[in-house]
């Protein structure tokens, strides 16, 4: 499985991805987040599902963009994007599908070109379709989506900082990692401030943040202690009171 | 969808079921948890999954029980209950496919019978065939089943008491509840004491901890404000020097 989170808030846009490959048994560390960064053209790709799928895709998209480099708005280089999906579709999708295997590729992509007034973000499906992320919904999750969203749900919104939008969303990496063998550390960090046409790669090793992973368990658990109790005793009291008074038993 | 938690810890279960039902558009509130208190017979059985799929279960089951009202051990209930999942497939499972609908229900039984020497923990499958929840594994959740499970891995051991694995159980219902449409109040919370041959059944309404879970949200809040944010700035600082001194453009 794959964890990969693009946020977008007024000032910018954080993307985190896993690096975790699993194929059957084996787990193997291969980058899963892709930037183009040309003159006015910055732009990250992150994917979840097949490798190969994504790998083919890939490298037919950069061949494209090689011949091409003519793209002015993001959504344009999102659809040639999905097209490929597509190709690789129409190439692969019986193949695999015979094999047992589903033909799955979610992909995430974020950031600027020339003629865009902002920084966007995109989800493109397996069939090459694909939503833009906006103020209401200023995240996404590919791969493993469900266990990081709950701190997300409750910290983003489109005036978060980007440096608040980063540690939610490691925080919420790391509750997703501790939940799954298939989610793990090194992770890379994107970061694309507005209009500023550099993207910015970071990768965090398992220890640069371990510290951090560790503080954030004992928050968790003292806050849990700081809950209040009263709704418990009054339940677990009148389970006592049952327990000393059994009804009669039946026959 | 349904969230649906059950958590075996040395002193007792804990159960916790939403009771949000949906239909296509529409929603309602049913009951997912069904309990059987007689002598020396304490079991309760929370499904999720297709609702036809369950009435027939538990109703066949039901009858079974009313004729034979002998099992010891709560195994052999759970393989009872088990075949007649079986039996609702051979009656459904292909009506059901032919209409698109996946045959589909998960189902969670815990208690205890009058010769288990404690209680105990089971999770079937749609296919009938079951697993016993343990030390290793000390809780399940069937449904919604995602998002919920950060809280619960960092929190329980088996030596967790009963109030501390509700609080946490409940968190974790509400870490669900506010990333999903169809998972909500009001919760049904089943307890049972080992070896006190009592279930106990209590109803939480949404107003009976809202306060609860602001408080829980603001203290998620509070601890993500308290997690240090020298690695963010050193991040950050390294974008803005490459911002300061941007790399020159290709052609």
């Amino acid at each position: 499985m794959t964890y990969c989170l693009a946020i977008k808030v007024k000032d910018g846009l954080v993307a985190i991805s896993d690096t975790c490959i699993t194929a059957g048994s084996s787990i193997s560390i291969k980058k899963k987040v892709h930037v183009e960064q040309y003159d006015k053209h910055s732009m990250f790709i992150m994917t979840s599902g097949l490798r190969s799928v994504r790998d083919k895709a890939i490298n037919y998209f950069q061949e494209l963009t090689e011949i091409n480099k003519t793209y002015n708005k993001l959504y344009k280089a999102v659809n040639a994007f999905g097209e490929q999906i597509k190709r690789v579709a129409v190439e692969d999708k019986n193949f695999l599908l015979n094999a047992g295997l589903k033909f799955n590729l979610n992909t995430i992509i974020g950031g600027q070109l020339k003629d865009d007034d902002e920084h966007k973000l995109f989800l493109i499906y397996s069939e090459g379709n694909w939503v833009e992320l906006d103020e209401g919904s200023p995240y996404v999750i590919i791969g493993n989506s469900g266990q990081g969203k709950a701190i997300l749900n409750r910290i983003l919104n489109p005036n978060t900082r980007m440096k608040q939008a980063l540690k939610a969303g490691f925080l919420s990496f790391d509750s997703t990692r501790v939940s799954s063998n298939n989610v793990d550390f090194p992770i890379d960090v994107v970061l694309y401030k507005k209009d500023s046409f550099q993207m910015f790669e970071k990768r965090y090793e398992q220890k640069d943040l371990a510290a951090i992973s560790d503080l954030w368990a004992a928050k968790l658990k003292n806050a849990l202690d700081e809950i209040p109790e009263d709704w418990i005793d009054k339940t677990f009291d009148k389970l006592e009171e049952k327990l000393d008074n059994p009804p009669a038993p039946s026959n």
